[in-house]
């Protein structure tokens, strides 16, 4: 590991370098750029990610990172409380909502079953979805997690959790995407794509 | 520009966007894993980059990012005072050090001429290098711009301004990288490595 010239440099660099997918190069680029910013640009960087640490709170009913109690998904009355829609994290809100498609509530796990991760079900939020799903009398849980073996066990586990006749539990469609070519899909995708085939007339008026 | 469910989330992911090569998915991925962190770690983060900012100091002789007023290279007596290495940023500093294979001082120009860019030889620190040069009786300028026009009409007016004959000016070898096939190097590399060619028992001591 080269050592930089300036300790402050040095400082910097390591901690940009310390984030996912940020080489030691990238890292320097990165610390050269804002060393040519105005100081006060650089004090609200530095700023507003202590800050956003320091005072973030999460939604209490659903996980979702919120400024108040209730973020804003939940505390918007034209949303339908009965649907909700269950996700890993809150990437997975944001890509929801950017599709304008879901009108429902969401309930973030913060993570998936995984054994070999050392993650149970007890390190997630599904006990307060158990009990949200039972006081609410939510209608319909939506799976909406990845689909690998971690997801498809955390799927089972919350289907199995829910157990009630009142409540319906959906995933998301699985099937060929928009564009692509039959050709270049996998086999369990196009499989799968060929059993939940969808009356043409419905796919028409989307 | 999708919002986010929280100010200060936005805040954060504005910060990291506005950095070059990061686009806005990549800045949600970097302040999510943060977010993740201990307060601690993040705090370091944070104050590391305003710190940098706020106190960093460049060398006085060769504007090298420095915590004092001469850089570590400066102020180390093995080094060869006599041959001054001019490049553009630290970053090539840095580079050239990762050799090993230079002992001399440098001189970061901090850009290259750029009329396109509004950048002329009184925005760059060359008239300091005019005088530094003079003044420490050095012997040798060693040219280490890029080779883009910008970097060929910056050499060209630093070579006349030293105009001295007790200064040798030399540039950095430009020729075929170690490891390159010859047919694919473009014609100006492979043309100009062969008029530079060097004695094979020179080549054979490196």
């Amino acid at each position: 590991m080269e050592q930089h010239s300036s300790k402050l440099l040095q400082n910097a660099v390591d901690a940009f370098a310390s984030l996912p997918g940020i080489g030691r190069k990238t890292a320097l680029r990165l610390v050269l750029y804002l060393l040519k910013q105005p100081k006060e640009d650089v004090e609200l960087f530095g700023d507003s990610v202590i800050k956003l640490r320091n005072e973030v709170i999460y939604c209490q009913k659903c996980y979702n990172i919120s400024d108040k109690h209730l973020c804003h998904i939940c505390s918007t009355p034209s949303r339908d409380p009965s649907i909700v829609c269950i996700v890993e994290n809150i990437r997975d809100i944001i890509a929801i909502e950017n599709t304008g498609r879901f009108k429902g509530l969401y309930h973030v796990l913060g993570g998936i079953i995984s054994p070999i991760d050392g993650i149970g079900p007890n390190d997630l939020n599904i006990e307060s979805l158990i009990n949200r799903v039972k006081e609410e009398k939510v209608k319909e849980v939506v799976l909406a997690l990845s689909t690998t073996m971690e997801g498809d066990t955390t799927n089972y586990y919350i289907f199995k959790k829910i157990n009630s006749p009142d409540i319906k539990v959906t995933t998301i469609a699985r099937g060929i995407a928009i564009g692509d070519e039959l050709e270049y899909a996998d086999e369990i995708t196009l499989g799968r794509s060929i059993l939940n085939r969808t009356l043409y007339e419905n796919a028409l008026s989307k």
